[in-house]
């Protein structure tokens, strides 16, 4: 015997969703019809304004409600130096560490002949045409240390490298706080190819 | 900066849900940003849906979509044996087992005081009428080995010894396919106490 109609339904749509499997979507399932009805009409709220609101910004691809994002409308920014991120949340990251002042460019993925994503379905036609009109020199690839993010990195590259535009990449290596002892063997690898010198 | 505001919103509303935090709630809104907006629309449908059409069923308090469930409808279902459990999703994944054949009572939670959760907060009295109404001779509490479902299986066992019905709980020890060595000691003492004489 399986669950009510209703039930299943939305367990099935939750499944669709990343991180959710069958248990997860039944346990909030659980909590929604024991929570007050009001907590499900809010997220059903909520869930309709981000369809109708949120778009991508024309200039970057970050998430915003109007024409642009609130970080390329910013004067306050640095031109110049452009980020490179594969999602708005990574370029949200960067925000939060506030180790950046520049400007953002959201690729919208990273090329995977395998999943379905030609360079021609991420935002980087844009990118090449952000370099000459907002004269940026230093273009900093901040994709996953990954197949995918590696093949588009080096495929961003390729295309800016003859336009004059210097092209780096982010520090691979030991992330803060971690164990030697627990660091997997590429992690390892990496973090010797980008030693640096000390200051004695 | 913060992410938009009907991005916040629903970052918010998200992590009221049990198993989400901050950085999957991200990844949710990333991913519905992503896909088609039917699938949106679609999970909105079927939260409404459920908020609609689901209710606890009149008798053992298990999710229908009308006014008894399908389970205490069913004529074919052994009567006089009734196994008492938190969740709905309790009694299904017992349903999946095959292995009771009787009826169910779902209490909609376990007893914990410091949760907020008195006896009152629970499908209790149902229980009581149910066994005299219904002839019960046998109940299977099949209530979590945590402190508040001890508490909970103690509680109802004081209630209905008295009127003369067998009170079972479900066996404790060490699950199909575990190993010994990574059980924890309380589930190993378990296991000791629940020992059964093998048949030479």
């Amino acid at each position: 015997m399986g669950y009510p109609a209703a039930v299943e339904s939305l367990i099935e749509q939750l499944r669709r969703l990343p991180g959710i499997g069958r248990r997860g979507a039944e346990r909030l399932v659980t909590h929604l019809l024991e929570a007050p009805p009001a907590q499900t009409q809010e997220l059903i709220a909520a869930l309709g304004t981000l369809g109708e609101r949120v778009r991508n910004c024309e200039r970057c691809g970050s998430w915003c409600e109007s024409q642009n994002c609130r970080l390329c409308d910013n004067e306050h920014r640095a031109n110049g130096r452009l980020c490179v991120v594969e999602r708005p949340t990574d370029l949200y990251a960067f925000e939060e560490s506030g180790a950046f002042d520049g400007r953002y460019h959201v690729l919208g993925g990273t090329i995977s002949p395998l999943g379905g994503v030609m360079p021609d379905d991420l935002n980087i036609e844009s990118l090449l045409k952000r370099i000459g009109e907002e004269s940026i020199q230093e273009v900093i690839l901040a994709l996953s240390p990954t197949v995918e993010g590696d093949a588009t990195a080096h495929y961003i590259a390729q295309l800016l490298v003859p336009m004059g535009v210097s092209v780096m990449r982010i520090g691979l290596g030991l992330p803060l706080g971690a164990s030697l002892g627990y660091a997997d063997p590429g992690t390892l690898k990496l973090a010797l190819e980008g030693r640096r010198r000390m200051q004695g």
